[in-house]
């Protein structure tokens, strides 16, 4: 689209992959403007968990602008507020035994995730936080310095302090134990690493390269924050919402963090919102000590109540385990054997297929312009951008999620070729 | 409401004011679930100058939503965002000869403060930032570094860095020349205030008690950028979308600023969205350097483009200048006199009552809940809260604005009587 | 000499104006290898008040040294240190009836500002510091953040935080009150400055072009201090120890900072010595908070004790008042009628020529280095080094004065004409 | 002493465990006022490696004084600094194949660590810099960011940044390689840890414990340095001066730092000095951009000469070992098999008995009162002061020697039996 070249920042980048013109969708599918249509395997980077334009709750998102009801609330009482946080409570909260306050920030992930720093600091009265190696929190200052990668630190103009970063068991910090590495540096009254107020940690790491912590991982790691008095975040704006298979991504670790973050999928219908939840003792705000405008978009909130009450209709975490085992088997039978230095991981309908270590530059690169020319839509990740990143809506039926998985298939070997 | 005060964080404020549940809106007034009316002086916190529901607005939202056009799009080619930048384009940059690259943030103002402050420290490799005492640019890290107010600045739980606060032609600092100061400080060797990348200015500011530049003082400040190499960034966040008489507040003055920063009422309908506006020679972004999952909401994009073909249809800005003129008369005719240390003052949409030098304690907001209890919507900013701040939407019609404008005199008179 | 440019770093400086080799110093001359007599108008920076080798001192230096007395002492008990605490306390504290602990700090003035700063943060629990615009304290990270001195700054290689320059009464600064300037910044809820720990001042600036300020100035920003529960340190390194008429520059104004730092002059005898001054209430450190390996300078306390006996014994304050009064009245009837752009500013005996608003391009080094020419050493300071600082001994004979100060205005004219 | 106790401020801390008062020293002897010797395992924390009042410098410093010689300098030329900079040409670089710049920096450690992290930052253009656990390298702001010691951490009152500390071999460290974690943390585009313009390190940690890195891993860390263009500064403050062996620390491991920091014992007589060494190429300082009132202490530049022709004359590497042997022997036959959870560490003439296995409460410091107690000043050091520092003057004779080795072996049997 030239106006969209001519006008639109050079930060813009996914047009620069898909380079079609869309303009409509539904379910698991996009259709350019010529009509063409793509799988996605993408989910709008996460946060389209049930797919495209829902018809459950796209019914509710048009009743409710028909009838006048308020779009914008900031963070009056209004109905549409009371019916979403009655039914999380119900469907999500309660279930699970938990018991956390909501905050609605800016309707942004990275929004909360400045709050729930803010928060922890407060709290805490310490100025430091841990966050891991191949940790992607956001890009405004205070996520941007819990994020790991180069290419957007660099972007800050400015020294991103106050954040320290602890080994994931990933690479080379697989060949000893990074918890025992992080406690040893907290019990060291000569580590120079300042206590933190809190460890903020995604439980499998997307932007990372799809990095699934291990269970026992995240067992000892809550242990070590309640040892040591830190608190422990968890940010599950990419892989809550039942990515991972429960609607909170830290269930399978039976473990209960002090925060979590969720946004992405939390709206159900790609609309933006974000939440921060915290255990009630930590509700230290003073009114509007962080605020925002659009704290209270109230079509997302509508369109949040629809997606839990939709998922418990379709009894999702059921739907999803034989998803979950199709694309597994698939990667470890039609993948994994192309060549012996792939690697495969992953979790739920999160999975990667991390090409680093196949000597071919740029493969990962080249695995999704080819698979996007067979019409899938689907993103790399990881460092170096060597990581296939497959994150299909939740919803997607199993033909599609077979028609998308050999189409990853054809695209690798044509792109071993070339 | 029992669920929301039971489930939301204390950090919740405006349902402590407007203490009933709201469940529809239209145009200038909000309507609580039993039905009760009350006019709207508040309009979102300038989020909503189009009014509540706006039905040219709504038609073309509720069509996006029927047709299944994608909501959420991220960077990539959309219909949805080609027509928007064509509008933009055609109805406000080219007529005002304005030549600006856009940039699609997340969708809050203070992430697209956020990107411009990177970019500005970017370019000129130089951490600091100017901006203004009374300043209000947002609550994440590095826009609230920008933000003056103590009680926001103390939610960080970190030390604020990389910016220096500027005086504002307000106070005390009115008794000297707040430009010459400036230039003072980076024409001395010996002043210690590194010189910055950029200065942020709002050329009213609306948080800090509504404070209107002189047009002059503006004019100068452009002037004073130019010769130091500096960028100047225009926050138009609150005062722009047509809210001080013209599209952008800093048209008055005839400056171009280097950045300008657009959310709040660009998307018309009150859907979260913000735009950086910059000059093309700046746009040194690469690509994904500054990203975010909702910085393609194109919900909003078609909301933007319908407010602004809406805007041109009724002739906003001669519209306006008539509720300007009622609103001032009705302020230095009926408010000033009440009592001697009341001050005045505004432009356009937005004007405020400064009762700081009135010896009631708490005065604005006695008068607010007075205004609550008596049919209106509106709230205090400024310095200790003493700025009762009027902000209907720019479409309310006369009527309602009288009526609203006579609470505000009844409302006054009663609370000093308490 | 050669071995010293071949091998001594680029940032030597005094040796590029002062370019003989050195090699014996009595009172107010220095002498050169070739036995050349010089004038000393500069005092090693101020070091030197009481004369290079001052036999009082001097032999009190010899025979502690003789008498294998303790020469590094950390912060041992010894009798070194008790006697000079000892006279210390009866020569100076006592009488003013002062009641200050002192800190032996590492022995450079940069060291006991360090130390200054920390304990005022943690006391009062802020990071921010107010300094003044023309400061100098230091080139150690956390003094050098208080320098305001643009050249000196860039030399840091990152961003200086946690200190705000306040406007001090210079130049345009002086078009308004300073102290209300402050004032209203520390009483505006949206200033955007965050509440200091403490204000650090010189009485006199020195580095910043040797700017007196007023006494009342003085008076006022210690009543400001104590209004706002903030410390005041006096920055006493260079103008401390009788230089501006009295031991403490701050007599003048009977006010008692909370913290007093004193350096440079204070060993006597030009030796490494550092003290900070604290109320006993902010005593708050922990053993070996802040140490430093030569805190125990035992040399510098014998030369330091010996010292303040023999200024008592000349009735140092007199001797100088007939000094000062020569000075000042030689630059106004001598040097400033040369051009009526001259201005001239000092007290006690430090003076200063500013020869910024002539307009005769490096026109101050032009006369430092016809002075030189003409056997006076003095050195330049302030703003664009535009002003030339005379700081000769305190214990200077008349007639050295007298030929210092005809060389200066020989060297003016003469400069005048190149 | 009472006047001490009194007035100096509660951060005094040896005379806190050597409660006599001192007015004597000779050699490795220290004498208190009433006579009773003590022998000196301590050193001046490692500023008397020639002893106290050596005779041999004693007589240059007593006939400089004597002659009037300039005592402050400043950076002028002057026969001391001169004849100081051939001698350390000739008998240290020069021998050893060296070719650094010299810089005289405020006369303390801690003022040359601060030259030194400019200077890298400044040429690198980089903020970060790495130091390792366990280091020290002093207490003014810049240098404290990279002290590991979280007591004196605590002094800062304010955030440390623009450091990052990396895992030295040593306890839980040792047990996975950490020159491959830094390797790994540098290549990974995800680790956040922004890349520093320089690692500083201490080839034996003193302050950490007595922790000697292997030889062989500090070839690979100059090796990484080279590899990655990170600037490798050593800091030799506590080991150079022929400490560990031989004149740097670092010969062992026949690497090249780019920048060296010496202090401590470098002027010989125990007077303050530091200076800091720079290959050529790195000496981008603008004049005067780093620069400190008693940066020109010439009594130590006599010192220092002397103490270099000292060293050279007694031939004090070859002394040095038969000392290094007996203390080792002694240490391994006589202290070790008292407890097997005793950890003996050392090189040179720097050893530690590492108590912090060994379960006896606050072991160490107990065992030093006993040392103190029976005529030994020693000194504890590294995590929870649990290690015992071994640090005499490398001219201790062979008998004072073995009394002080005697006396740690009685305090100890006795230090258990309490």
């Amino acid at each position: 689209m030239n106006i969209i070249n001519e006008m639109e920042s050079n930060v813009r980048s996914y047009c620069r992959t898909f380079t079609d013109t869309f303009n409509r969708a539904k379910g698991s599918q996009l259709f350019t403007e010529k009509g063409t249509e793509f799988i996605d395997f993408f989910s709008g980077a996460g946060a389209l968990n049930y797919g495209h334009n829902n018809d459950f709750l796209k019914q509710k998102i048009i009743d409710y602008v028909s009838s006048d009801g308020i779009i914008h609330g900031l963070d009056m009482f209004t109905m549409a507020k009371g019916e979403f946080l009655q039914t999380f409570s119900e469907i999500i909260l309660t279930p699970r035994n938990l018991n956390y306050k909501v905050q609605f920030c800016g309707p942004t992930g990275t929004n909360a995730v400045e709050a729930a720093l803010k928060l922890a600091r407060k709290e805490k009265n310490r100025n430091n936080v841990f966050a891991f190696m191949g940790a992607f929190h956001g890009m405004s200052l205070g996520s941007l310095a819990a994020t790991s990668s180069i290419s957007k630190r660099n972007g800050a103009g400015q020294p991103l302090q106050n954040v320290t970063f602890m080994p994931f068991p990933y690479g080379f910090f697989e060949t000893f134990d990074s918890i025992e590495y992080i406690e040893s540096v907290l019990i060291d009254d000569h580590s120079g690493i300042d206590k933190p107020a809190a460890i903020i940690v995604e439980t499998t790491q997307a932007e990372g390269g799809v990095v699934v912590a291990p269970t026992e991982w995240l067992v000892r790691l809550r242990e070590l924050c309640d040892r040591f008095d830190i608190l422990l975040i968890c940010d599950d704006i990419q892989v809550g919402c039942y990515r991972t298979g429960t609607f909170f991504s830290f269930e399978r670790a039976a473990i209960v963090p002090d925060m979590v973050i969720l946004s992405k999928s939390i709206s159900g219908y790609g609309l933006p919102m974000s939440l921060l939840l915290m255990k009630p003792e930590l509700d230290i705000w003073k009114p509007a000590e962080h605020n925002g405008t659009f704290r209270g978009n109230q079509l997302a909130f509508v369109g949040a109540k629809a997606a839990l009450e939709f998922s418990k209709l379709i009894n999702i975490e059921v739907e999803l385990r034989n998803k979950e085992n199709y694309i597994k088997d698939f990667l470890h039978m039609h993948i994994a054997p192309i060549d012996k230095n792939i690697k495969i991981r992953g979790i739920g309908l999160i999975w990667g297929i991390d090409l680093s270590k196949v000597c071919v530059p740029g493969l990962a690169n080249k695995l999704i312009n080819k698979c996007y020319d067979l019409g899938l839509i689907i993103e790399t990740s990881g460092r170096n951008d060597s990581v296939v990143k497959i994150l299909p809506p939740l919803t997607i039926e199993m033909d599609l999620l077979a028609t998308g998985c050999s189409i990853i298939r054809k695209g690798l070997l044509s792109a071993l070729i070339d």
